[in-house]
């Protein structure tokens, strides 16, 4: 059981709080979801040396869209990413932006850093601080998730978390061109600058 | 053992004159290749009533600048689509367009749909005709092609081109997904057309 007492230099929300206004916006499986996201990205958080506040906060208010109306989804992620069009993206894509701007309108959190966190935590993104790969990664491999590959994206999560964050962008690429399902472009610029820039030669090397 | 009397009307060679021209530039597994692929694209341009020798001529000079030296390869796929950016493609994207550019330079052809057909046989096109999609799926599950799912291709193939298309499409993508490398844009867009204008469910319907 996470406790843990928020500075508040992030949120206007004690933790107390916070998790108060998840029960009542969330269903219970996605509110037992939020809350092993939160304890996988605290064990990674000092794993990897990253401000576990912000973890906190990042990880319990990532999925904080994900059950509101699908028009109103899209009309905050639009404001959150308003160079985007993502008309053609869907709730998998908006949830995270919406999060980021509820986050930050209604909560009052300004860090670029927990809002990135949020933001990204399903497409990733160019360049991910290690708060961001954390969260990305927690999410991915929280201890209720499981699929094929599961155990081997765990032990990267603590081995290697830049090698851990191309698993999963890999993964979840292809899992969705399995599907033969629209894939949003951003989500491939992203995969490509990724992928290039972090092959397994190069992360080998390290 | 596939007999043919070219017309001249696509190409100012007889089929025995390309082969022997064949012969000198392909690796002999690459030529017996390219009479596989001829064989399986004639199979299927009968099935869906294409035109024969148009189906012959792509199939034969579909790989024709497979073996080319990189520089040239570049330098004849970017002639063939000024208005794409291929710099970041390579040779899998590149030697399509540049045996298009040959075929139509140095061989005389001036049919678009066989000029068409041989430049997107790895990529796909937005729309492709018959001919078109004969030569993608030919070169997809000719004879001596073994992966998994060849049987299912195989099987598509004559049962619904389009379906059959659709399949190559999905799993070559994955297929590049998988091994975590770069794709080229093109290949996405082309994937998100097709996924969009022909799910499962529409071609079900047809």
């Amino acid at each position: 059981m996470v406790s843990m007492i928020y500075t508040q230099n992030y949120l206007s929300l004690t933790r107390e709080a916070l998790l108060k206004e998840l029960r009542q916006v969330l269903s219970s499986n996605r509110y037992e979801h939020v809350l092993r996201v939160e304890a996988k990205a605290l064990e990674l958080a000092q794993s990897y040396g990253v401000d576990e506040e912000k973890a906190s906060i990042a990880a319990l208010l990532h999925d904080y869209a994900k059950e509101l109306e699908l028009g109103k989804m899209f009309i905050y992620a639009q404001k959150y990413w308003p160079e985007e069009r993502l008309e053609s993206a869907g709730e998998a894509i908006w949830h995270g932006p919406a999060a980021a701007y509820l986050t930050r309108e209604k909560f009052g959190c300004k860090d670029p850093e927990i809002l990135q966190a949020i933001a990204c935590h399903t497409t990733g993104w160019f360049h991910m601080t290690p708060l961001v790969q954390v969260i990305y990664v927690a999410d991915y491999v929280e201890d209720g998730r499981s699929f094929p590959g599961v155990d081997k994206a765990r032990k990267l999560a603590f081995e290697d978390l830049t090698l851990a964050v191309r698993f999963k962008m890999i993964e979840s690429l292809r899992h969705v061109i399995s599907r033969g399902v629209y894939v949003y472009p951003l989500s491939l610029e992203i995969y490509n600058n990724w992928v290039t820039r972090h092959s397994t030669r190069s992360v080998a090397k390290k």
